[in-house]
């Protein structure tokens, strides 16, 4: 069944068990925040063959990875989630199933922080255009920013980068994985597929942050990327460690080195947060984290950030990672 | 100049100066709440070809038209804003100056209500959508309702209908205007490019709302739309007076009466206010607005929305609106 066989209204019904508050259509929602919080406001827009395939993710991983994407930068403002708002253009041949199943992607990532889809818009256009702003909350204290990183904080990673990558190469191209575990192969799928948020660390950052600053973002467009983001808005620079990015020596394992490290720092999508603090809170925030996080680096004041290899260096270079319209 | 001469980089930096809070790209934004008021929130996609087009809306017009119908959505709540996130996707060869005076239009609009543009994301498409999200604020005791109309409320409007959907039709089919007088044609047009949200009623609602209810909506899906939804939300009918609907008798002076009767009732975005309110408060109202606003008709027990014109009656037909999909 299409779209167009039903109409909008069809369309809306079958949807409705998604949004509870009866909103999905044009309606404006109203929702409460926390008289002590400030709002926090994040949007992003997914298209069809840009942000996703029919070879590379399901319409249920649409969903997920589109409020993923979201999630993701509330939780790199130190924000908890309130309520996410879906806006959707449609082809009228789009099967209404490919639809329901966008919205049992979003509905089962978003019931795991217990966030509503408290409202949206559906109109027909000829590029499938998912549009996901997402609302949360935070204390003005606990707003963790990008501009506040000093020389002698650490760089902390709260996972393996270059996953998301290795996933979406497995799906492009079937037979590089030939000699791959398929364990392997299913977890780098599963990194592209359906990434999780680190919206579980966030009481952790919010405990430091009575006490102590954290600077940083989320390395949705990639672990380099966040680097240089933050040493440009706190005017400060950073070495990376190359040996303490712990995920190329994993995506190594599978790949060359060389694409290892690209992926690891020009792959994005893996929406972990990287954070700048003092270097005996970092730690203990690591210890916490488990394994998978790990110090790369530290903040320095000459102001170019820097990768080290052994004795030799290179500077990270930001046209490696994604751009659009480029 | 193309956006793809520029790139992503390129052209947010152009967009700089109508985001001051430097969050057009990926970031979140941090808005304050009234502790006493909620948040409500709205949104709106709209696609080019389909909702706007380069015969009918330059492109700051489709700006202006855009927020229009989001501070619409807040002023049918009650809501007065408190800023808007925008997504766009974009075709690579479109003009950069396009892009400039789609914000231009919008910041137009938005200066006249001191609501920024909070933030939003940029990404590549074949077809160029605008998805806003707006945010504002109310109090619990002020939220205009849809459910909440009763038998004996009347039924007021805040402004002419029809007028939008004329002045599409003059840009459409500019020979059909060769007798109309210009300035009516000036009129009718801005009334489809800059349509003015109501939200300057929203003080003198929140006065009436301290002791009265105000059950209503906006009539950007035109005005018959509006008193049917009002209705089937109320568990209400409604008789509607042809006589007195002042716009029909303005649009039959240019067009037949039953084109004008047909735009007047299913025109659709002329983002009015239609609402329902005891005959005594709603006349008080009336002439606060002043001579374009008008009581068409009164709620009633029975369930149907009846058009009456002197002794002849029929049933309103929301399929005659414009839906998407059909």
């Amino acid at each position: 069944m299409k779209i167009k066989d039903i109409g909008e209204q069809g369309l809306l019904k079958k949807l409705k068990s998604f949004c509870p508050h009866d909103i999905i259509g044009d309606d404006a929602a109203v929702l409460s925040i926390d008289p002590q919080q400030q709002l926090v406001v994040t949007t992003d827009v997914l298209v069809d063959k840009i942000h996703f395939s029919q070879t590379t993710t399901p319409p249920d991983s649409v969903g997920w990875r589109a409020i993923a994407a979201n999630l993701s930068d509330l939780a790199a403002m130190g924000a908890s989630p309130v309520g996410i708002v879906i806006g959707l253009s449609l082809p009228g041949n789009l099967p209404v199933d490919w639809v329901e199943q966008l919205y049992q992607g979003m509905s089962n990532l978003l019931r795991e922080y217990n966030t509503p889809i408290v409202g949206g818009d559906i109109c027909r256009s000829e590029v499938t255009t998912v549009s996901i702003t997402a609302l949360g909350q935070v204390d003005p204290d606990h707003i963790i920013k990008r501009s506040t990183a000093q020389p002698g904080d650490v760089i902390i990673t709260t996972g393996y980068h270059g996953m998301s990558r290795g996933g979406l190469e497995l799906l492009l191209n079937p037979t590089v994985a030939s000699n791959l575990d398929r364990d392997i192969q299913n977890r780098l799928i599963k990194a592209h597929q359906y990434p999780i948020p680190r919206l579980d660390l966030i009481p952790h950052l919010w405990e430091i942050m009575d006490t102590h600053t954290i600077t940083g973002m989320d390395s949705s467009d990639g672990l380099g990327d966040a680097v240089i983001q933050i040493c440009a808005m706190s005017g400060v620079g950073a070495q990376i460690q190359l040996s303490c990015l712990p995920c190329v020596s994993i995506i190594s394992q599978w790949f060359s080195s060389e694409q290892a490290l690209n992926w690891v720092l020009y792959g994005g999508e893996d929406f972990e947060l990287v954070l700048c603090l003092a270097e005996k809170t970092a730690k203990k925030l690591v210890e916490i984290i488990g394994q998978e996080a790990k110090i790369i680096g530290k903040i320095v004041e000459e102001k170019s950030v820097i990768l080290i290899d052994g004795d030799q260096q290179q500077a990270l270079n930001l046209t490696k990672g994604f751009q659009h319209f480029s």
